[in-house]
């Protein structure tokens, strides 16, 4: 397997061509990191994003829903080979403040991923995806819950999209003011921001004898 | 004005109807707080999703961009009246653990936003488009900036979107098994998330006599 995706016109970014990474790695980690991403298709015509969840298992995203959710619908309503999707995901790493309000920016990383989805009906395969997304949460947590019953499988819908037309683009470091504006009275630089886990909050029926798994500490 | 805005089958969820708000202030504060959203536009009968920021004067949302970027370019081929958008903010507060895989779940508030974008063509209205874009950043910012130049605004493109098909989504609290789960040996619970600010780092070139604004503090 190639070590980069293939740019195409789709994946190759109009403007900041230097933010643009495709190697598996930057992809990976990105999609991997982010705990939501944002899933765009047409419905009559119109665009419709939405945000959920998403797991990567090697070069296959998988997304899930109710299958009366209308990413699901629009799934099964589809003309072969499937649902024309764009699946986005955006981690944001700080505010870039400049002297000149042009400058202005943020750092991200992003991942964008189009492609057709296709609704997977292999039950095997569907198990898989959503211990993926289970462990997606956080690393083991597929292994410590009750697994979804034959009415809960079959209630749920999950697509499938492979990962070929992809890019990732990301900003980092500080800002980039032009030469003429440095020496301006006004404050630049980055403030970084994090997305921060806090303490678990037990469900309030939860029993004192149910301790707090290794993976959440 | 009324509180509230009119659900329409393209804001009305499939799902967790429960969790729909229409109410302005509940969108107000979502997509205010917000620091990214993700747009989606049809482009050549494909959806593409893209992260960007946003700002919100009134019951208008602005996006702007490069002249030269795909979704400005879209818009200015678009025909009368403008481009259909699909404009969303989401925000993640929580990982939501249940003991049934099925229910686990994120806590989080989301808006969506679906309409026709319309390139901003006046300059003053694109001035203060831009300034609502920098205090959004953090408020007081566009006053301790150098605004842009004509050359600047003549390179940047702004997209208007009035906010009149609208909902908001909120998941709040802890997670909801079945009753028959409740005794099972695994942890439920939410795990809070926040998007967290560290400590702003200056430019490498910025002077030393430039403090630190009060608005970053």
């Amino acid at each position: 397997m190639e070590a980069a995706y293939r740019p195409t016109l789709r994946t190759t970014p109009t403007r900041y061509a230097e933010r643009a990474r495709y190697d598996r790695q930057s992809v990976h980690d990105i999609l991997d990191e982010a705990l939501v991403c944002h899933v765009g298709y047409v419905n009559s015509g119109s665009p419709v994003v939405l945000p959920t969840t998403h797991a990567r298992l090697g070069e296959t995203l998988y997304l899930h829903g109710s299958t009366g959710s209308g990413p699901m619908l629009a799934a099964r309503t589809a003309p072969s080979p499937g649902l024309p999707i764009c699946v986005t995901a955006t981690l944001l790493d700080g505010l870039v403040l400049a002297r000149a309000a042009m400058h202005h920016s943020l750092n991200y990383r992003s991942v964008v991923v189009v492609g057709t989805a296709r609704l997977v009906d292999d039950q095997a395969e569907k198990r898989r995806a959503l211990q993926a997304l289970l462990d997606h949460i956080r690393p083991g947590r597929s292994a410590d819950c009750r697994a979804p019953n034959t009415r809960e499988l079959a209630a749920t819908g999950v697509l499938a999209l492979d990962l070929v037309e992809v890019s990732a683009k990301v900003r980092n470091g500080g800002p980039s003011d032009d030469l003429e504006d440095r020496a301006l009275p006004h404050w630049a630089g980055v403030v970084p921001l994090s997305l921060t886990a806090g303490t678990p909050e037990p469900a309030s029926d939860l029993g004192g004898a149910t301790p707090l798994p290794a993976y959440l500490r």
